[in-house]
């Protein structure tokens, strides 16, 4: 019979259920168009060449004329930073302006390249501006966090093929974040521990659930992991913020996220995914409960009614077997 | 600028932003395929003739040779009534058995049909079997809440086009309704008021996200709708669980959801969605700041990273511009 796993960093039910069990094999998409893309393209905004087409410039790496990582205002912002940041009452009803800061990463100036296969240095080039953006908004009056995140696939949400992520800087405590606080608060009032220092030491102990392992970064399926080949990118050190790794710490995760996002495009065959990084209110950086992380989500299987009537989730893979195929499966990062 | 309006009820805050909003128009999938089902597929197991092929039958409205609903155990069920319902602590790991319920309810004897076309009888059924199947499982040991929901369209986590609805129940209370009741006892503690209550006393003095009304119930697009299109059906007698309603609230309920489908069904061309009934735990029912209600989600949308990395949704249509287009959708239901 299928087992329920509790997520204790989520307060998430989730039905591991094997008798529907599937082979990674089968995750592959057996229609998935194999499209090759070209290395530039004339009419993508985000190509080298038109950078006229894109909204207003807030951050370069390289030169104007050779850069390496640019970052722009989303053209349709979902926030933005005009207008003011407070509440409106109207009767029951709660809202404020659309206040906040929604950037474009452009993670690269190829067309065709994606993170797995960029060169260490690429891939550190887009963390290292994920922190300057991060450190540059956290400031600002009225912002309260800062998502950043990236869609990869048109199942993941995108359909720009350009490599891009994207931040989010919200004048509200997004209630993922207030959630996992809270859990976390919990934990820490009754044991004085942190919960995800307290994870980390129990996979490590395990070892069935770990994918790999760096200096300072542990990649793990969780044990009550949502849905198939999703991964935790756990920094070893206590860290609230993802703005508290210093220069070796940030080095290090960029090749460790480059060797997981390898693990599915070698493993999987490219499949579409989303991550996220997991990190603690801007105002309330330091704390001893909290500890950020990156969540990587294959997007593979489709949430249905249970899922939107209950917020327990059904996955159809053992997260141990998740993590010895991806333990298995052959990349050039070693 | 986009508007952030805070859903009381579900803890969410959500992104009206209207810059990128969409006309009604463009959320009718170009590319779907008009599929024309037959009545009847001799190789459909939830089709007449092929009862042997479903496991165990539960239940069963009419006479066997001429059944109007069919509920059977999930081929494939996610929790099943075998072993026991004690948690299980490993270090820092919980889990249990996947102890609980799955049923499906076959609708129909036809495999053709569908909720917005079948006759108001034929949906009364449907709902009295939904009725008879929560009240038949409510009491078994072990059981805490009862998920009754539908998965129409590939889009919305189903590939059976048998017109079907699903059941589970679960041996633990789902965070999602729990998350719900704590934001609702916090209000009643408040005010001493229900926030369901409250919520349909203000859409029905503000009017303009009410998209139908009947004598028993009250159909609208939530003030903070994290997705295009969705629809609440309240009942207005204060009610914690849906098995409180009595046979003429059966009747109109059913009448009600048949209509809200139905404007789905014309206005968007028969989209893919979900619905949803949110109830009180079973060992709640008779609470005073819980209230029944039906969500109905179409699935338009895919979810991105952000929405994973912040529980924060982007709607791209206005709620009360979602409003206007259903009421204004003509449908056979008056």
């Amino acid at each position: 019979m299928s087992e329920l796993r509790y997520n204790l960093i989520a307060r998430e039910w989730v039905v591991i259920a094997t008798e529907r069990a599937k082979r990674p094999e089968d995750f592959v998409k057996a229609s998935k168009e194999k499209k090759v893309l070209p290395a530039y393209k004339s009419d993508c905004p985000f190509c080298p060449g038109n950078e006229a087409k894109t909204p207003q410039l807030v951050y370069l790496l390289g030169e104007p004329g050779s850069w390496k990582v640019r970052v722009v205002n989303n053209l349709y912002g979902a926030l933005s930073a005009d207008g003011t940041c407070e509440r409106r009452i109207d009767g029951i009803n709660l809202s404020m302006n659309g206040f906040g800061n929604h950037e474009v990463i452009i993670e690269h100036p190829r067309h065709d390249i994606i993170m797995p296969l960029m060169s260490d240095e690429e891939v550190e080039n887009i963390i290292r501006v994920y922190r300057a953006r991060y450190l540059a908004l956290q400031d600002n009056k009225g912002i309260e966090a800062v998502i950043i995140f990236k869609n990869h696939g048109p199942g993941a949400g995108t359909s720009l093929e350009h490599p891009h992520s994207q931040l989010v800087a919200t004048p509200i405590v997004p209630p993922q974040i207030r959630n996992r606080m809270e859990r976390a608060m919990h934990y820490f009032d009754n044991t004085g521990l942190c919960v995800f220092c307290r994870t980390l030491e129990e996979e490590l102990k395990a070892g069935k659930r770990i994918v790999l392992e760096t200096d300072k970064f542990v990649v793990f399926s969780p044990y009550a992991g949502a849905s198939p080949f999703m991964m935790w990118i756990f920094p070893r050190r206590h860290m609230a913020s993802f703005v508290e790794i210093n220069d070796a710490e940030l080095s290090c995760l960029s090749r460790a996220l480059k060797h997981s996002l390898q693990k599915l495009y070698y493993g999987l065959d490219n499949p579409d995914f989303n991550f996220t990084i997991r990190s603690i209110p801007v105002k309330e950086h330091g704390s001893e409960y909290f500890h950020w992380y990156i969540s990587i989500i294959p997007r593979l299987t489709q949430p249905a009614g249970f899922e939107l009537g209950s917020g327990m989730f059904i996955n159809t893979t053992l997260p141990e077997a998740n993590a010895e195929f991806l333990r298995s499966v052959k990349t050039p990062s070693k």
